[in-house]
């Protein structure tokens, strides 16, 4: 993780399209979170969680929202925080150029194709017929099976395994011992065993999407597993058989997509969520940790819980159910005072009516 | 994925043993999902929710039920179609032959017997003393630790690992970056730290299991994990130490076995489920998916939620635990309307009384 | 996993500082589980739930605790039993020695200084500048970063990575198919897609600390992702950028730590835990298995339940839930009796009152 030599905070206004509160002759050497940065470093306060944390830093420079209060050092303020603190990083820690060429302990077979620009680690395996396109770099120890497809400039990390056929495009990132192509998990009970249906189809992953750690994508059935650009997964993701992901959605770690559920473009599911079969999630649902979505979810609903309830709904059920042991006492209760009520009026209770019907 | 040039409808119709409304010698070249097949290829109709897609098809013929609607082309009828299709599937897509023999890279330590007939990928490691039977394909990256065994015609994909002393049975399939025989998660805490159990059993596979991508199944800490016979494991689920699976199992993605649980025969847990250590499920327990088993489940249950209940049970709690708020406010009415009751004769509202009896 | 030729009872009772109620000289040549336990085998009772088991074993000697009730056989008895058997397993499964050396296929890279007194399997890859410390083991296809770090005497299980920079003490042991340092998911939206936040921080796993496999553990955005010094980790494990992990927890299988959240010590998250991003969990904190952590949780407290209540209270929740259904019947029918009284005393029902106040 190399670090340029400095930057005045004056270039870094211009390079962050930002204005300068303070000296901008004044040269920091890195970026540090608040609790560690020291005077030669800059920091940022972007999340206002952090206000206190900001104005106890030792930090020589701050980035923050242009709105942001007065901080103890100078400070770079920006209409889009975030955005800069992205460029701020990238000027500090420019990717690593691309070494070209292949390592001579990789296995690369007859008739596939590595892009001259392309690199390759050591104990790569590329099979035959597949394509590694430009300034593709294929980490130590991983495996692009036959007739795979990796676009120009994506990067397979160490271990990563792509199945015989999958076909990643431009600029996709996959994380260490990501495994996509896997054979779904697609069986018909005969009577005595569970019988294999054969997983013949593929994964298509579109331009830009990024894959986290030892998540797992799998072949279709028939047909094509997709994911949509730009979208980006975290690590230990379950992406069963036939699934459709849309375009820049977000799927938190240990989230499970069920056999050709169908989400939409900009859907936000939280960390560990699961989604049954065939299900059908709208564009721009957003789903909070651990919900169970086990029907459709109409477009632009925030959801909760399993079953997933709208995100208002389940909350309120959230605060509810913890009351519900005082709740059954207090049923109790209402029962001994109605019971003395008819006592007193000389009404017989009522026979307990049978049937489930939940009114 | 290669493919056949094509079959008549008369020669799939033999094949399948499916009768046949249509021309049979007209010829299909592919196998193809309703909406994407074209007028070359034979789609199906398996699960009625597609009817309409199926009726809207372009293909040039149909595999369906027996009592299946007609379908807009000449269509093959099979008593079990599912079974069906796997034939169809198997006869457009039959298995890549295997090319025996080890890859000039892969490290085959002296001791470790592997058969002629198998074959071993780029940068497979067989360490001494493993067995690696007929017909079995090691992929490129595998690793098979010293005396373990793999029974014949099983597949390792790339990058699996088997632990020393792992025994898998025949027909064995393991998806790649699966984990069989990690030391399991034992420790005693000495009063300053947690000391580890060693964990010194095995792991045996039985045949024809097949087992998920980046899905782990630790080692016995004495003794052996066993998975029976025909079960089916999807991805990234996590098998504890001395947990046994019975045959004809069906574990989906992400479901957790804590250690020592013991699930019977035929059992199916959807997707998320976990179970806790010392558990046992019955023959033929059937669990929704994110159930929590905390306890013994009998033989035929079937069962939902956490903690899981039987699953008619646990659907109404579903349905009734999105009414709590509502319950809530008709409770508090309730009340009111008993405290007017008693205000109108006389009667004093009784103390509330106290602990904690649920009744 | 070797034995010795044997140990008499007597030597055992030496070893394990126990008392032992039989004949010293008797020889015990292997450990084994109660119900396959044979006469030359030692067999153990530590926890109670099995002392019918142990009355029923075949085995010829047992250890067990101190006041732990007659056996059929010799027994042991240890004040401490679980560390005793830690001693036992060990007395007859010696780690097995590490042969030192560079295995002659792994790829080690200029600058890379690995200890003489370390192994490096085939195939493994150790990247320029990365330090290998003394008696390390360094399994086959395990790929370690350019400049990353592993402390004398810590284990690398096959196909472990470590991501540049990453930084193991000692002791440490990390399981197959683990990845620590992956980049953290961390994306700003900037109007049409989601940018990359640079994860340019490290990850620092301290002295003792043992990983499960096909865990994975992000690198920090900036600064470190820690996790502290004897604590033990599961298979399958997610833990996110920025997290600190105290000294001495446990993180049970597929438990997920999101983003910035902070583990105290002696923290215990049993299987499948989710805990919100920025969240602290103090020390001492007990999770029963499949919580949702959504809020910080103080020192000491012992939680259950989405969302995570104190337990005790969450298991009346459990119990409560379970009658929701037959509650919503009584709340009906005290409305219908409710009715019928104020019916007789001439008062009219009240109407509904509106709003979500829910009292």
């Amino acid at each position: 993780m190399g670090k340029a030599a400095g930057f005045t905070l004056g270039e870094l206004a211009v390079a962050l399209r930002a204005t300068l509160d303070g000296d901008p002759s004044r040269v920091v050497t890195g970026v540090a979170p608040l609790d560690s940065a020291g005077p030669d470093q800059i920091s940022f306060l972007i999340d206002r969680r952090y206000a206190a944390a900001a104005r106890a830093s030792r930090a020589g420079a701050f980035l923050a929202a242009s709105d942001a209060p007065g901080l103890p050092a100078p400070t770079l303020r920006a209409a889009a925080p975030q955005q800069a603190l992205i460029d701020l990083l990238t000027l500090f820690h420019p990717p690593a150029p691309v070494p070209p060429g292949v390592h001579p302990t990789a296995a690369v077979a007859g008739g596939a194709r590595v892009d001259a620009s392309a690199s390759v680690g050591p104990f790569a395996v590329i099979e035959a017929d597949a394509a590694v396109g430009a300034r593709v770099r294929v980490h130590a120890l991983a495996y692009v099976g036959a007739g795979a497809a990796v676009g120009e400039d994506s990067v397979l990390y160490p271990r990563v395994v792509l199945y015989p056929g999958v076909r990643l495009g431009r600029r996709v990132v996959v994380q260490a011992g990501a495994v996509i192509g896997a054979e779904g998990f697609g069986y018909a009970f005969d009577g005595a065993a569970h019988r294999k249906i054969p997983q013949v189809g593929s994964v298509r992953i579109e331009d830009d999407v990024e894959i986290g750690a030892n998540t797992t994508i799998d072949r279709a059935t028939l047909g094509e597993t997709v994911v949509g650009r730009g979208t980006k997964i975290d690590n230990l993701v379950q992406i069963g058989h036939n699934v459709t992901v849309g375009e820049h959605s977000i799927l938190v770690a240990q989230v499970g997509l069920s056999g050709s559920c169908r989400l939409g473009r900009g859907v936000v599911l939280a960390g560990q969520v699961g989604v049954a079969d065939h299900v059908t999630v709208g564009d721009g649902v957003v789903s909070g940790a651990q919900a169970g979505i086990a029907g459709d979810v109409a477009a632009g609903e925030k959801v909760l819980g399993t079953p997933a309830l709208p995100m208002a709904h389940a909350r309120r059920v959230w605060v509810a159910k913890a009351r519900l042991p005082e709740l059954i006492r207090r049923m109790r209760a209402a029962e001994r005072r109605l019971q003395r009520l008819e006592g007193q009026l000389g009404i017989a209770a009522p026979e307990p009516r049978g049937g489930d019907e939940d009114e």
